[in-house]
């Protein structure tokens, strides 16, 4: 097995692969001081939609965005708004995938689900809230000319409808996802045209144009791929204390994963190519790529 | 009792009062034809949201984004993107409520709700993606300068969120609305702010500035209270068949409404005041405003 490749037993060994905690506590901070709502009837609500954005984790949507930015020899701080609403939609995606009638998920990131705590039509309208908030933030709170600011909340819209991560998470639950090809666009919809738009985003705010924009999906893209098969693998080999959800569920419940597609070896071999060909891509992009070689690593060898 | 107020007894004599067909009709043909997602592996989902979407209505959101386009002079198909996504957003907004952890309705407009037909899952998605697909209508089709689309995107995301619609639907679910103030505002975030979008967007895509959509504001924050105080009427004294769910429900569920705090009678009095001051804040409005009367005027007559 290629060092570095996705490996429980690496788990007892070392730590955590380099991330860039700059950006991510950037994140973080901003996260935390984000006004949700203030009126005091919806304090219940905006108290849920503040349990599941707060619960932690590394923020890799978010901090690829601020990467990009910052690779452009921007501040990265002038695009916070926008990379916390990528962690907005991304929370509220979360929140309905594990409701009762769609994952049934009791615990995330090692605690109780959303649902679990506020009930489940609260969650719900966290859910509905955060995906709303994450527009209002943008729009009301991003600072970039106009045309920049449309070509942003268009890339989000996109990423998050029908064709995209709802289209995603749809044919998740109807398991329409039987062979390679479907497991690949459920995928691509699912959480790679998200991963997408955090990158993407990142260029549009600080000017790229169509052809760079471009670019910076190609990449972003292979880092979609290279995200799921190393979680398939997690599920498989992962423990699930250090994954703070149950691993082995995508086994016991059959579902198709390029584990289960491919066996163990070749999706690490796979996970190894796929990271291979998002360096790659890097060397078109302008600016210092370190950071975001950093991401594609740490993405590659993450343990949970 | 004051003539044309709502009343059960006037069922059985005489039509519906006038509305604007033309401006209905236009908003049928487009969400007719609207593409919500062509990938035949998202049919059923798609099929979902067109089932909720096309189950018919006076389409009173968008029919009065396209009447104050018409009432400024310029032509009302312009307006057809920004007019159905409102139209989306209500649907999604039913959907959601109906759900069986929020209303738990099994019947909408005379048909088996949603979820009773695609499954609770595919309901809870259907929604997330008619708003999602909502955002992505105005930013694809709606052809206007960048800094109108902006102003439209935003009054839109702010009339959804957690200060909107969600934070309205919370304070429904929490039964927070004890008193006539908290009523008042649940009422306002609920509906009363989306009914507003659907006016000020109006009055934004054709080139009011701030002052001139507070004024349209103005007349549309009434209307909401108008819409509300009749919804709540025609729950005690309409026919379940003719409004197409059970009436009713609200004085078996022990809900706070506008007949519960004041009696019928005042009810009735406060629609009629709603009406006329509704009418009177028309007098402030540029254009021919005949049509947005007629709307009034339909909205306080409505028998369902």
């Amino acid at each position: 097995m290629a060092e570095g490749s996705p490996d429980a037993s690496a788990s007892s060994s070392g730590g955590e692969p380099p991330y860039p905690l700059h950006l991510q506590r950037l994140v973080e901070a901003y996260l935390e001081r984000l006004d949700l709502g203030a009126d005091r009837r919806a304090a219940r609500l905006v108290e849920a939609m503040r349990y599941s954005l707060l619960a932690g984790g590394k923020r890799i949507r978010p901090v690829l965005t601020l990467a990009v930015v910052e690779s452009r020899g921007a501040e990265p701080a002038v695009a916070l708004p926008t990379a916390a609403a990528l962690e907005l939609i991304h929370t509220y995606s979360l929140i309905h995938d594990d409701l009762p009638s769609i994952d049934d998920d009791e615990l995330r990131r090692g605690r109780p689900t959303c649902h679990m705590v506020y009930g489940e039509d609260v969650a719900i309208l966290a859910g509905d809230g955060l995906f709303s908030e994450a527009f209002r933030l943008v729009l009301d709170a991003q600072t970039a000319a106009p045309e920049r600011l449309l070509a942003v909340v268009t890339e989000i819209a996109r990423a998050t409808g029908v064709g995209g991560m709802v289209g995603g998470q749809y044919m998740d639950v109807a398991g329409l996802a039987a062979d390679h090809d479907d497991l690949a666009t459920m995928h691509e919809l699912k959480t790679g045209r998200l991963i997408q738009a955090a990158v993407v985003v990142g260029a549009l705010l600080t000017g790229a144009d169509g052809g760079e924009a471009a670019a910076y999906r190609a990449f972003a893209a292979e880092l979609g791929l290279l995200f799921q098969i190393v979680d398939d693998i997690l599920d498989e080999t992962g423990d699930s204390r250090e994954l703070g959800k149950t691993a082995g569920k995508d086994r016991s419940q059959q579902k198709v994963t390029y584990v289960a597609l491919f066996g163990l070896g070749e999706a690490r071999w796979r996970a190894e190519e796929s990271h291979r060909r998002a360096l790659a891509a890097l060397q078109g992009l302008p600016g210092d790529t370190t950071v975001l070689a950093q991401i594609a690593d740490y993405i590659l060898r993450r343990r949970h």
